[in-house]
């Protein structure tokens, strides 16, 4: 296998034995879009490092409901999750392949030996760990202060390909950490302004520049 | 210092030579209730483990709003923000003593070198991290889903003193990841319902099999 550390920040720090080991005791995955990573019933056995593609990792209530939590992209690892579940614990967590994913897994025993050997890989492990609890403590305090069409807003332009987004309320409301009734109400009062058109299940931006300023109003 | 490791289930697998380092590596600390012992301009150099007491961890935002993110008690640790601040992220969240506090203090010299020692040390601190996780996931569940009226009288319930809550609609608000508005709206109803009164800045609960009826619709 080749030399993958490369492609992440601080195990390049690795020094050269480590590097070795961890090379060794590791390998290299490939999953087709649309592959579920992870899930229950279907515990993390490696932490996944990304070298390509995306991930999006949500949480599934037990009466079935999801949010989107965040999205795991090319040089970043699916620590959080894994890491948990690694630790025995049974997170309602799933993983899902959004593009055919290129990456790297490593198995637990590998996973524990490197932890106990190097500081730079725990310091790694650490790091990945906080990115993603500082984007769980932005997702609460995004919805618990309920700037829905705001971020309604932001991610219409974000999904939008020319003018179109392809997209049901129920895949908003997912996205949103919402429920369907609540974007579906966001829509209409969008649609009152001006702002989209809804018409036989797709939507049609017909004011960038208001949802632009909308968005912006969020950042001050 | 007394062997304190008891106290913390997994601690108390150490081995022994382990065990010695870690106490002679760590130090008592107490602080009366009502200290800030972690926020903005004040990182945490210390992993907390508590004794006694009670710390509540709160997140603020940049505009100043608050969610309480979860409370931590005897035989837990503040592992979740600590081990973020011990790598060097800069969190928005905020711990206060709720009441007076005892608490071993681990600092970063020898957090680090029982990581690289201890797999019974991973395995603590890694498991600490995946419940306080899990508890951001919940919090996330229960936010994103709005059951606020069920939230609301399982806090009343909890808070009540006899049948009065000595409490702020702010306060409630900030405990339950919500806008002031929002909680009044619903006290107000509770009200209507004829479930609790509000009269001088005081709340009294006025039939408390109502309120535990609504809270346990929340289980199904």
């Amino acid at each position: 296998m080749n030399d993958w550390t490369a492609h992440f920040k601080e195990l390049d720090q690795l020094p050269a034995a480590l590097r070795k080991s961890l090379l060794h005791g590791s390998r290299k995955l490939d999953f087709p879009a649309g592959t579920r990573l992870f899930g229950a019933g279907q515990p993390a056995d490696h932490l996944l490092l990304l070298l390509s593609g995306r991930i999006r990792v949500t949480q599934v209530s037990d009466s079935g409901r999801e949010v989107v939590l965040y999205r795991i992209g090319a040089g970043e690892s699916c620590v959080l999750t894994s890491a948990c579940m690694l630790a025995y614990d049974d997170l309602a967590t799933e993983g899902m392949a959004e593009t055919d994913i290129e990456a790297i897994g490593i198995p637990r025993a590998t996973f524990d030996e490197m932890m106990g050997l190097s500081p730079e890989f725990r310091g790694f492990v650490m790091r990945a760990w906080s990115r993603r609890v500082t984007d769980l403590l932005s997702l609460i305090d995004d919805i618990a202060f309920q700037r829905i069409d705001l971020r309604l807003a932001q991610r219409l332009l974000a999904m939008a390909e020319g003018d179109r987004v392809n997209v049901t309320h129920q895949q908003l409301a997912t996205e949103l950490g919402s429920a369907r009734e609540v974007i579906s109400r966001a829509l209409a009062e969008f649609q009152r302004r001006g702002w989209i058109e809804q018409a036989r299940g797709e939507l049609r931006l017909t004011n960038r520049d208001a949802l632009e300023k909308l968005t912006q109003s969020a950042e001050q």
